[in-house]
Parts: C-alpha cells; sequence; structure tokens
C-alpha cells in the first residue's frame, strides 16, 4: 500500500509560524511579522555562567537521561513562581516541556479527539489552532466583548472538551482580561463544568504596570496553565511548563513519556541554574524598558503613518499590536508585495479556525529597532493607502 | 463535563522507560535495567568547550527560534554520514527531532491511526510500544528466525501501514540482521508495497567488527530511518533525526512543527560543534573500548552464575543480553524481590504488545561497572535458582 498518511494528516496545514520564521530569514527585510524576542535581550553572559556551572557540578545529571516529569529543581522553581502570582500547583503538578507549545499538543493528544469540541477565543494564537485542528476537533468560538469573553455566554459551549484562553496581552490581539473578569469566567466554568486552559507567556512582558493575577489562581483544579521561558529568556532553549489539574497529571506525563522521553536535561539545568537566585526579576525590568520603548515607537509610527481609518488599541504588554483596516481590504493578498517593499506582518487571517474575517493585521514590536519599526510602519501605510 | 480524557488516553500505559527511570535511581542498587549510558563515556570537556565557542559565535542562532526542520549545518552532517553509511537522503530530507523516540512518536501520528496494522518483531522495544499503541493501531508480528524477519512470511503483513524494524543490536533481544537478509528484506518489501521504518540507535556500539549498511541503503524511498546522538554522545542532550522519503518529509514536518515548533537551537549547535570536525571517531573508539569491557564481564558472569537451563546469545553490539528460561520462570514476579536484593533488570514481557511470554529478562551492561555486572548477575542467578 506504500505510505499513507492517516486521516488527521490531511488537518495539517503549512503553519504560518514556519512561513514568518522563513520570512525572517530574508535579508534586509523589517520584520514586523514574527514574535521573535530581540537577540540583544538574550543574557548570553548569565548563560555562559550558568553552562560553566551545570558541567563542571552537575554533568552527570545534564547529560544523562532523565524522568519524563522534568528536573525537580526547576518544577519546584515554577511552582513556587506561581504561588507568588497566586496560582496554587504543587511540584508533582508541573510538567516540563518544549516550550509552551508542547503544552498545547499534549493538551490536544489528551483531551481533543474527532468531534470534540474546543472553545477559543476570536482572533487566538494561530500555532495553537495548528496544533490543536489535526485532532479532528470542532472551534467553537467564545462570544467576547472587549474585555474579552463574555461570562454569561460561556454556556453556550458548555459542552466543548475545554476553552483556550490567552488572558494576558493575547496574541493577536493584545487584550488583557480584567481581574474581576477573570474571576467571573473562573467561576462560571466552574459551575457549567467548563475546564480552561490558560496559556500565558507573555504575562512578565508589561509596560504599563503588572497584570491581574492568572486566571488559573481561582480554581487551578479547572484550569491547566501553560507557561514558558522562551520570551523571558531564550525561545531557542525550548523550555516551557504546563501546571495540571492533580486528575489529569498522570495522562499528560505519559503522553509525554512517550512522544520524547523528557526534555532536555542540560538545558532544564542551564535554565535554573540562569533563574535560581532571583536573575529573572533585574533581567525583566530591562527587557520590560527595552519593549516599552519600542511599542511606545510603534505606536508613535501607527498615529503618524496610518490611514484614518485603521484602528488599534495600544496593548499595555505583550509584543503584538492588532490592527483592523476598513471592510473589504485584504491583508492576506497585500503579504507579497509587502515583503517586496521590505516589510512583513502576519495577516490577520491566520488567527481564526473558521470564516476568517480578512482586514486585519498583526504587528510585532519587540524583534527589530525603534528605526526600523518606524521606517516598516511608514512602508506599510503607504501601500494600504 | 469537567475533564474528559480523550478514548485513546486510556491505551497509555505507565511507561515501563519511566519506571526503571525511577528505579535506577535507588541508592545502592545494582541497575542492570536502563539503557543509561556510563556517566564517565559523556565527553564533558568536548561539551564544554563547544558550549563556549556556540555562545560566543553563534549565541544570536542558538537563543533564537530556529526552523522546525533543524539546524542546517547539523541536518547536512547527519546526511553526509547516513551516505558514508550507504543511505542516501539529502539534507532536505533529515528532520532534527527530540532523541530518536519522538521520531517514532511522528511516524505513530502520521502514519497509524484506530485499526490501522502495524507490523513489529516480537519482541521489540518497549517504549515504541507505548508510543504506538495509543494510537489505536493493531500490532501483527513478523515471523522471524535467529536472523530476524524472514521476507518470505512478510507477506502475512503485507496490509500493515508499516514495519517497525530495529536491525543492529536490537532492544531487547540483541540481534543483528545480516547484510543478505536487510536486502532480501528490502527487495521484499518494496515489491509489497510495505514501507519500513529502521529504527538504529545502537548502531556505532559495535564490539566485534562494524555491521552491515542500514536496511534503508537498498531502498531509502520505502524506509525510514531513526537515528540519535543519545548513544554516541548524551542522551540528556535529547537529540536525535530521522531521515524520510520524500513523499512524506512534509507531513513529518508540519507536525513537528505543531507539537514543539523545534527542537533546541542551543543543544542542536553544541551537538554540531562537538561532530562536525570527526571527533566521534577517536570518541566512539574510546566508548566500544569501554563497552566491549562490560559486555564480556556480563558474558562471563552469566556463563559463571546462571543456572543451566538459561539460555542467551552473546550480542555483537549495543548495550543487552536477551535471556530466557525455562518455561514456567515469571520474571515479572521476581522483579520486586530482586530489586529487595539490590538488583534491577527489565522483565521479557515488557517487550511484547500482546501475548507476553513471562520466561525471558533483559540485562544492560553498559550503566555500571564490570565489578557490578558479576555482582548483580551473581544476586540474580541465585534468586533463579
Amino acid at each position: 500500500m506504500s505510505w499513507t498518511p492517516n486521516a488527521h494528516a490531511g488537518l495539517m496545514e503549512q503553519a504560518m509560524t514556519r512561513k514568518i520564521l522563513k520570512m525572517a530569514a530574508t535579508p534586509g527585510l523589517i520584520s514586523l511579522a514574527g514574535g521573535m524576542p530581540a537577540p540583544e535581550s538574550f543574557p548570553v553572559d548569565e548563560i555562559k555562567a550558568a553552562v560553566d556551572r551545570v558541567l563542571t557540578d552537575h554533568s552527570a545529571t545534564a547529560l544523562q537521561y532523565g524522568v519524563s516529569d522534568g528536573y525537580q529543581p526547576l518544577r519546584e522553581w515554577v511552582s513556587a513562581d506561581l504561588a507568588a502570582k497566586g496560582a496554587d500547583y504543587p511540584p508533582d503538578q508541573i510538567l516540563i516541556t518544549n516550550g509552551s507549545q508542547q503544552a498545547i499538543s499534549l493538551a490536544s493528544g489528551i483531551l481533543l479527539e474527532d468531534g470534540a469540541k474546543l472553545a477559543i477565543e476570536t482572533p487566538t494564537y494561530l500555532a495553537a489552532i495548528s496544533t490543536f485542528r489535526p485532532s479532528g476537533c470542532t472551534f467553537v468560538d467564545m462570544p467576547c466583548d472587549e474585555d474579552g469573553p463574555i461570562p454569561a455566554e460561556l454556556r453556550r459551549v458548555r459542552d466543548a472538551r475545554f476553552a483556550y484562553i490567552i488572558p494576558t496581552f493575547q496574541n493577536p490581539a493584545g487584550r488583557m482580561i480584567s481581574a474581576q473578569r477573570r474571576q467571573a469566567i473562573s467561576e462560571t466554568a466552574h459551575e457549567l463544568g467548563l475546564p480552561l486552559f490558560e496559556d500565558n507567556p507573555y504575562g512578565e512582558l508589561y509596560y504599563d504596570g503588572e497584570p491581574p493575577a492568572p486566571l488559573a489562581s481561582f480554581d487551578p483544579e479547572n484550569t491547566i496553565y501553560g507557561g514558558s521561558f522562551s520570551k523571558v529568556l531564550s525561545p531557542g532553549m525550548r523550555i516551557g511548563y504546563v501546571a495540571l489539574p492533580k486528575k489529569i497529571y498522570g495522562d499528560f506525563l505519559n503522553l509525554k513519556s512517550a512522544v520524547d522521553v523528557h526534555t532536555a536535561n542540560l538545558i532544564q539545568l542551564i535554565v535554573y541554574e540562569v533563574v535560581k537566585d532571583g536573575f529573572l526579576t533585574t533581567h525583566l525590568d530591562k527587557v520590560r524598558a527595552r519593549y516599552k520603548v519600542h511599542r511606545d515607537a510603534m505606536d508613535a509610527a501607527l498615529k503618524k503613518y496610518m490611514p484614518a481609518d485603521a484602528v488599534w488599541e495600544t496593548p499595555a504588554g505583550g509584543m503584538f499590536f492588532w490592527v483592523t483596516l476598513p471592510e473589504g481590504t485584504d491583508t492576506g493578498a497585500l503579504l507579497d508585495t509587502a515583503v517586496k517593499a521590505g516589510v512583513a506582518f502576519v495577516p490577520g487571517e491566520a488567527f481564526y479556525a473558521v470564516d476568517p474575517p480578512k482586514n486585519s493585521l498583526r504587528l510585532s514590536f519587540v524583534t527589530v529597532s525603534p528605526e526600523q519599526i518606524d521606517a516598516g510602519v511608514k512602508i506599510l501605510a503607504e501601500l494600504l493607502r
């Protein structure tokens, strides 16, 4: 019968993330597309020092097989960090993953299947859509207003296996759900028996004050919490984690064990060595100060150059502006022209699982300099006119 | 509805690999269970030097997002290494994975599904069984003799999606398929339209002369080849790769992208830096010399202590002895007693997908010293009498 991909393989798409990563490598291109941290923000010296300590003192652990759960001191660090933010998951409910993307993938593998419903915000993170889709699940939209999913409307999606939510500096919309709304969502979901998945890769990247406590802080046994060191330390290390309700930890661990045994020990030990004495506190202050300047530069450039009918909210954190243009604009059709003109962005349609509108786009402000942000937005605005 | 694992989650087992990794951490235990390389074999100084060069010269690449395919120079190195062994896969058909376990997992995700047939050797690698099983596939045995799967019998499994074979120093049986048999398997499989998956983590660990060219050398477009740096460099780095027929590369890449975006760049660059100038040639000579002593020590200990009715073949490479005891022996029931007496092994039943016989066991000779091998086999033999 020769090679026969299964029924689900056909549901995979050449993920837009991959196109973005390839575009980002085009020489001279001003990329406002990818959510790639500025390389200048990588703490190279601290990582070097950490590697040296790890390979001097712990090489037999760093280079050997480990347990599927993850490196115990790192699990304890994550548990304590979440507790400090108000979310209570003991270390033995923390699973170390290959970036938070793997947390999404494990949730798909355990909780979804053909015909299962999955509730999502609209728009939402494009690579989550790509990862959930091959499960054969059916996407259902959570009705939202400008403050996020509307609690009273959650009953419409009560038969979903879970609701996938990015409460803090949402990708792509930049939206932050308020503390009050978080509590209402959590309480309503609990009453409805609707489990929640809080994806929080951007929570530490705040520029106008600290965000509210995680959604997971209200009801950890009804909430999966996915986090990552990608945006605060280095995405090339691929270290994320998922904090799990006790009831489903074992299933996630079994699947993690089956898919790749465990996340690279060497990297887990390096990350732990870098963060264990509080390095992130000072490091993140610097990262926030840097990105705030970028955020403000993009806000200023949008005000200066964009057509009057373009609409956006200034995000209080994260990496992205979400710009909506008049109906009839087709940002997907514009992308190739824009790349030829020297600027890349992500068409808004990529962030919808079904019936994508075509008149929005996502701009990242973290990868390139404020000067390039100004130049890139100017080129883009001219093309839009 | 609260947390509802899907129909496949129930097919997962608490993998024996995880039990082994946990057992191995018991203080004072002589573990003949895990296939964990001796920590003394890790080239710590070379890895340290490589990390320093990577973080000095390539930190922006090592710490940033990369493409899902893997680090291009490493893909090229793997392609050249396979070509030198006779297997022809261009670099753009090499996908870097988190250990070769992830190659197995990707094959399961793309090629298997409910009711699909999967042909396996009996016994076979236990963690492959654990990874394939949740797909809902049906395992079918390839009839084997002492030289491996019997070509003329392959027609019995011709409707399988693929045949999973470990031709070189098979785990657990230690068997090596001859060059002639490899060619016959490959040709028959081609005629039948039966795709092959060659898993080859142990091929470099030969103690009595180099093994024949890979199964994949005969018909790469009909063969997936999985390889790994775990046994030759360090398993804690979790770097493996899969060489793919052109026809299915895109599907595997899509799934890799969905499950964790890409394998950690930092580690890929470190591995490439370590291997690029031929380090493995001298390093593997040392590793082989070390393990040959261990292999011989275990062979001697088995001859010295085992009951006369125990049967085994001395493996020409790899990590394991496969010992068969008289029918009626239940090695699974013996394990707890053995661990209390200070020695661990893996009961043979773990290596069967269906109807496991209970009278065999697998002993690893790579983790502990020759003296401990002698002591461990002695304890075990006394318990068996």
